[in-house]
């Protein structure tokens, strides 16, 4: 993810400003602001702005006049109280604004998050640059037999190399096209001066789903923590996932409290059915217990087992 | 849009299946549940299922025990009169949920609007049929030199025959190879037995944007109507402002009452800046006003003098 | 909670009139559509309109172009799979309506879930009538020394009787002299005619909080669930939880399905910390494991053990 | 509104830290952070954060590397410009939170506007204090004849002591009542040691709707001004509209470009129907037209040359 020298120009005049606030400051989080953090072969996530911190969220708890922080063990309970009792209000109270640059079918999956605000790169009104994803080959996935919407193995060998061959050239192919179409440089100057070119909404409409979009996105820490749960989960596509994983960073660095306390109680733990439940309280009391008289099915039998690490 | 015969008996099957009901029903929208009606080459828009009627508008607002209508005249006042004042919630009180099949770079505008509810076709799970939008000549309009977000005349001739030949040629390039990296056929089988294929996830990411995506769209009235009056506007692209036009006639069929108040006051109706309506008022006492000293830009000034129907 | 004469005639003609629909419809649901279930000394709860039943939700995950269901224990396993892996949309497709009247302290809790649609009956421009809540004896609770919010042993005796006094004392006097201020009758005729008579959206203001207000409410069953989920939970207090319980037997009526996986899956059910998860499988392992060296605190172990059914 | 001593200290020991912050600052609106403002007789609005000012409406307009930012000029265009066109989403870029102090009749009102993020001092946790609204002589409206939900003259004399009176008394001993309900003083110490006390969740049903609440309440700019666009309405009841106009002067503060475009066109500005848009043609044409032949009736008729500031 090489950013061209005007972008770099622009991120380093923005990192290099600072002023005197009021307001509670994040330092550790102040220290990547405006960075581009890469994901993928020409993506990247920046955090472009915060509200709050861990203590935004016990002043909240406590509708406090001032800080309504105690001591960081009193704190620290609270958070991990408020999480694990799903009072969700006082970490709605901070907020994150990130600048995001993803596939087109990324952002087809992320979009279905509602809480955020989002301000997208406009391909009615601007030209997209000749910029697509392609897999590494590490991440070539086969269709998985076991689920139907996820990989099983890598793609090796000609096979790989032949479909990374055809991502590519249909992806050029379908740029060239795009620009010949439009009739104009990126400048927005007329190329050929005997055609007159199609309107950019509908010449866009030529573009694989592996092209970059960017957006500015904006969601408060609860809905934050909600999304992240959902992909980072090894069920989601790779490709959202590593940007889950990433964000998931910027996270620790601006709330480390509410981090540890979501580490804990949502992404570590487990959730059990109520005939879950009732099997692992069979197990804990000696009873030995089988798939066939737990009254799981054998994929939730399967998972149960998965989850307590013992064999299925 | 030709509907494929298995599809038709299904939907057929549900048109002939009737009950019973205490609930209100709507029944020129009945006529037409579950009809596909046509939009640009392949898409539709399929009206599922509803809830309310005008009498539901008036009994919310009234917090009625019984339906709460009264008399007709009396029911299309209290309408109007929440329209004109923005009272928004019951008009929340009716809900209605579409079957529509769309163009993806037409799904990614509409998506923007996020009170709604979505079910949407997956990729990741099912294989994308070989259906894409191509415009037709009539549409094909050249980038707007006013309007850096609009189409201006149309393309013709050569040209227009180059861009749709592109448009096609790559469309069916790209879903061959999408195809061919599947390495299945529509059912699932493998096609190339020596070959594993690549994962679904994966694989669409070769489609271009053209090509049609199907959802499961719900939403109250009020989120509707606002939906409708931003895409119904001159401003909005062509191929979503189709789909508004669609669902505007189902609306009618709907809530008669409710769409009159709307076209009344929303649609039909104009708004004034504070100082285009001094403007206005100094035109009415018979003063001479010119956009030099009016106050406007020559951009707002020719935007009121089109509203009043008089010469900018 | 009598309801007086013309309220029941209006039920009853809302109840005896039907009409054919091609829409789905869930007759148990349709058998006590209108009819006010009773909560609390004047409360009631009535379903007023719905959309949708568990074929809806197999419907839409399936984006089917008929009614999408296959043989029941398909369904049923579908509906299972997407409630435990939280595929939340399918059940956004359903929608249905309530009219509740309700205690004002209770109404402030309620309306803290924002992703419902609200009509309230308004006292800017109409007459609240003197229905006010008095605990029943058996839930006159003292507070809770343990839960800082939350109610411990009953009050008994004299203690009791003077707490009922003072309530009813407090409410009546506050009725009366909100009708006085108004100086006016139920009508609107002037009682006073020598005064003029205070605005009622000022006169409310001297109610106290257990008068009763109503309102029209609809929701998804998505978010319906939800909203029950925390509801229902023995941390809510006892007088929005009777509501919550009413509305769990409508949900059963109407979305049986449904209803079955929620009980399974997120009533009925339990979630694990991390650290809780590390302890189970500690203990099935065999291990003698006490709360000094879990990991958990005191509480977070008491929680634990009452989960697994275990003594502290 | 006296702030209590420790309060004050709270204050001024938030106001008193700050910070460095590679962050955007609004520094007319730092000047008051967390400063009271005093709105009725007990209640506030306190900023408490903000995060973005105007330059972030166009940074995000712009989907920005850098500030976006360009001439002032350009920039205050744009902003009018998408404010015109109802291109809101830029303007959700910028959110700021608020701690406010108000009467529960009031927060009944406000808490209607569901995007925003609450966090509501709980009575069932705590106790609450003894401070009530009581409305200034010089707002003590009578019943309005022509609107049935506003107010008309201002209560004179005797009656108007009465009223005060009244609710004063009445809120007096309604607290009174609360608080020997519960049996606990301030700092929750057994007041007689012979009675239990009831739980808070239901000793605070006894008090009435002037008593005074909290909460920290945070919104985006977007949504923050359409809840103002109602709310200093002259429609909105007064006892809401005066925390909007203190509101408004602290959007001044943070956005003023914002600002005014929101004072020009949606505030100061004016929405005509279609008829009503028709009338203005004909008046503009030279045409005489009365009510009778306008197609208005006689309230949208009054309405409309109350806008034109003409005699109806």
């Amino acid at each position: 993810m090489p950013i061209d020298p005007q972008h770099q120009a622009d991120i380093d005049a923005l990192r290099e400003t600072t002023s005197q606030t009021r307001r509670v400051t994040a330092p550790a989080l102040e220290e990547i602001l405006y960075r581009p953090l890469p994901v993928l072969d020409h993506g990247f996530v920046r955090v472009m702005d915060y509200m709050g911190d861990d203590s935004a969220i016990v002043q909240a708890a406590r509708v406090s006049y001032g800080r309504g922080t105690r001591r960081l063990s009193e704190d620290k309970g609270l958070i991990a109280y408020l999480m694990r009792h799903r009072h969700t209000t006082p970490f709605e109270m901070c907020e994150i604004k990130y600048h995001v640059k993803l596939p087109l079918f990324v952002a087809r999956q992320w979009i279905r998050h509602r809480t955020a605000n989002v301000n997208e790169y406009s391909a009615r009104y601007s030209i997209l640059d000749k910029e697509f994803y392609l897999p590494a080959p590490s991440t070539l996935g086969t269709q998985s037999r076991s689920n139907r919407q996820g990989r099983g193995a890598v793609l090796e060998g000609a096979e790989a190399e032949r479909v990374l061959t055809l991502l590519r050239e249909d992806a050029e192919r379908a740029h060239a096209h795009y620009v010949d179409m439009l009739n104009e440089d990126e400048n927005g100057a007329t190329v050929d001066p005997t055609r007159v070119g199609l309107a950019r909404e509908l010449a866009r409409m030529n573009l694989t789903l592996n092209f970059y979009t960017q957006w500015y996105w904006k969601i408060d820490l609860h809905n934050l923590l909600h999304f992240l749960s959902l992909r980072v989960d090894p069920h989601a596509q790779y490709e959202i996932r590593v940007y889950a994983e990433i964000m998931l960073e910027t996270v620790k660095r601006w709330v480390p409290l509410a981090y540890e306390a979501f580490a804990e109680h949502a992404m570590g733990g487990a959730h059990l059915s109520a005939t879950g439940l009732a099997v692992v309280k069979r197990l804990l009391a000696g009873e030995s217990v089988g798939q066939a008289e737990s009254g799981l099915s054998q994929r939730e039998w399967r998972e149960l087992m998965g989850l307590l690490g013992r064999e299925a």
